[in-house]
């Protein structure tokens, strides 16, 4: 499992327990059910439980919580409340404006103005204090290394690459003016205006051998990590939004967009210009046309194309029967 | 209505008198009509004019122009030549050529050579001697904020961020690589060739709590201003063209491509990957489903998709009808 | 014919003679046929080919090769090596991975850690030692202008623009985080992940009155080089990859993507978000809508739309009918 300490990123600004939490979400409480106080050092997410940590729940997860003494659970569906499996359990009214509040209150992060860091300039790029980056690898000119970046062997970092909130591990390429690890475009649906917008405290991992482009931008996880897999292979202005999860061995064309928490299997190869709905997963080997908007799942060795994405040859069949009927 | 002092952004380089403008456009003037010398200072649009500037016609415009008594009007319309509530007109034959002369005599802008600027380094962030800035704002590093530029109280400029001929007001967020108010894609349709591009002197307004971000660009108004309302979320690689105007609590998702002049209302909803013809007016709480290509005016309420873009539920029953012609 | 010199842009590592070359190929190497040793300082491409050099060939090209004694040609190809006018040739298995294994070891480049530069910084920009810019144009901030790269006169290079291996000519304007000349996606389709990536040792000629916007990419060509024609505008966030040769006078708007190796006519007029396949042909005074999907070879004066991209006229009679159609 792919492991990072949150802490080497942004640091805690009020070291809470978890019976001070309700002072911070305020009116937005509707009832509470505690057994024990503790310290709040964490986030969990539906994908990785940690103990001493916040854990927002929507619905039920596979998790098996009982291990996890030191979760309190904030919640706004009733039945998770009630619950009686949950120990520590906070209902809300609003959840996402209770993450939104909660978050912003524990931790320092990059979008909030009392951030601090200490650099150097070292070819005239921002090279934080707290970054690791191995002395076999190359960072080019004006870039940023924000705090808590570790950067593995021989990797070679171009010229106005920004990299925050971030592990990149051997082998790595990354081309001039990509953004790696802002903050991505997370928000209540049902809610409008960037008031909105959540607090994204993840970060992005990228695996050995990677090749990204010019001007990509990589945004780190909401709460875990954004992942590209190993000797995946990224070309110009491609777009991968938080919480993506690429496999091994991906090639993607340049100006392609993948939505937030896409997940891929290994070997997939993806055209220029493709776009992907939110939350959907693509199998392994799958083959994507340039140009394709992919709206649904797509299973394992399929190859597609068109808006939205269908089998290529059915599409090339439509295509094809369009030009016959005298169009 | 909205409002800016446009010597803060680049200086006049040569004080003219209107009767000195037709020495400036020289073959290019047929006729002319003068009533009153006076200085010219500024530039006028159709929609906001100005005294002491110059106003270029090519078609009659809803302002009383009577009220301004020091406009010299160019035009190449004869119609607007010989009507005589214009005390000053020039009659040309080519208007873009005249305009391009004209504001390339006056100003002394980013796109001409003799350009000067005086500079801090901060955070090895640009910052000009002539920009604004809030000491509750936060630049981070190697950006460049250029003269005249403001920006307001509690804003987070990230890193590698370009703004330029822009005011910023209150609590926006700009992410990583972007770049705001350079120069937009203007030029003269009839004529081919980049020495057709017309220059741009307006600017760009950013309201309070937008949110930008990384690698969007967001160009300059021609003569008047881009706009971008209140509350705004605006997502990675968004391009945002010249006097594009975007109403309050819009909602733009990656790759998203606006052209020049559209206007839109408040609350809109715009998906990854759209395009927007230049020219259109897209109404208050319209939604544009992700890959559309917007053509013409949207109004209202309406809810679209496909390209060209139309009403969504008509765009999803092609799709399956589609599907049951065995395609 | 365009001509540059490759050793301006990066230096050669290991001085070797044709003889050697079997040796960097190793178990790749099925059969040789050596008429004569000489040093090699070059490599060769379909297009140009020069003496002292190493010619990659898959199939016969046009050019009469026994003008060039000093080539010694790989191939993977049993009749050009059976071929008896070629004097020099070693036979191997694999031409892509021959083709990376001598690149890497002759040429010491961007992509190799090895890779050293002097540069002053001015404006905070870093400019090479070795780049040669006319003291006529301007380089604004947090620029990065690379070993070789020649910049001629009254040029303006904004901020934070990144240009390597690239010759600019005159009176040409880069808007804001623009990155000319980094490595293409060349790769070998036939083998998997980021290890199969082309080392790109080609720059990019950018001819007279150019105009490119913000954020846009533009890579170096493989070999030869990538060139865009006099004239010509190029809107924002606009891709061309490797190898792509753009007339004169072309008017290209915002995010549209040009893939490798593709060729085109003078007076292209592009929308925005156009893609284009790789290797095709575009004719000259070509018209292409916006959103179009070019995937196949344009013939002069034609005006297309659409996905694929077909007779702009056909295309808007099939929209008409889909809508009578009742749909």
């Amino acid at each position: 499992m792919l492991h990072f300490i949150r802490n080497n990123f942004f640091s805690i600004k009020n070291n809470i327990k978890s019976n001070e939490i309700k002072d911070i979400i305020k009116d937005n409480l509707i009832n509470e059910r505690f057994f024990s106080n503790f310290a709040i050092k964490e986030i969990s997410s539906f994908n990785i439980v940690r103990n001493h940590s916040v854990l927002f729940l929507e619905k039920e997860i596979e998790t098996d919580l009982h291990n996890f003494k030191t979760v309190i659970i904030i919640t706004n569906n009733i039945k998770i409340f009630d619950n009686e499996n949950y120990q520590n359990v906070l209902l809300v009214k609003n959840l996402k404006e209770a993450f939104n509040n909660i978050i912003n209150s524990i931790f320092s992060h990059e979008d909030i103005l009392d951030y601090h860091d200490e650099f150097d300039l070292v070819n005239n790029s921002y090279i934080s204090k707290k970054a690791l980056i191995h002395n076999t690898s190359k960072i080019f000119n004006n870039c940023v290394i924000g705090k808590g970046v570790e950067i593995g062997k021989n990797c070679i970092i171009k010229n106005n690459v920004v990299i925050k909130n971030s592990i990149i591990k051997d082998n790595v390429i990354i081309c001039d003016n990509t953004s790696i690890g802002t903050t991505g475009f997370g928000f209540d649906f049902e809610k409008r205006g960037s008031t909105n917008l959540n607090p994204q405290i993840g970060i992005v991992i990228i695996d050995n051998n990677v090749h990204i482009g010019s001007s990509c931008t990589i945004d780190r996880g909401k709460i875990d990590f954004t992942y590209i897999g190993k000797n995946s292979m990224i070309d110009n202005m491609v777009h991968i939004a938080h919480n993506v999860q690429i496999g091994n061995n991906a090639c993607i064309a340049a100006q392609t967009g993948i939505s937030g928490s896409v997940i891929m299997g290994d070997n997939v190869t993806i055209g220029g210009q493709v776009g992907f709905a939110g939350h959907i997963k693509i199998g392994k080997n799958v083959v994507i046309a340039a140009k394709s908007g992919v709206t649904k799942n797509i299973s394992d060795n399929s190859v597609v194309a068109g808006f939205p994405a269908i089998d290529i040859n059915i599409w090339k069949r439509n295509i094809i029967k369009a030009k016959k009927n005298g169009h």
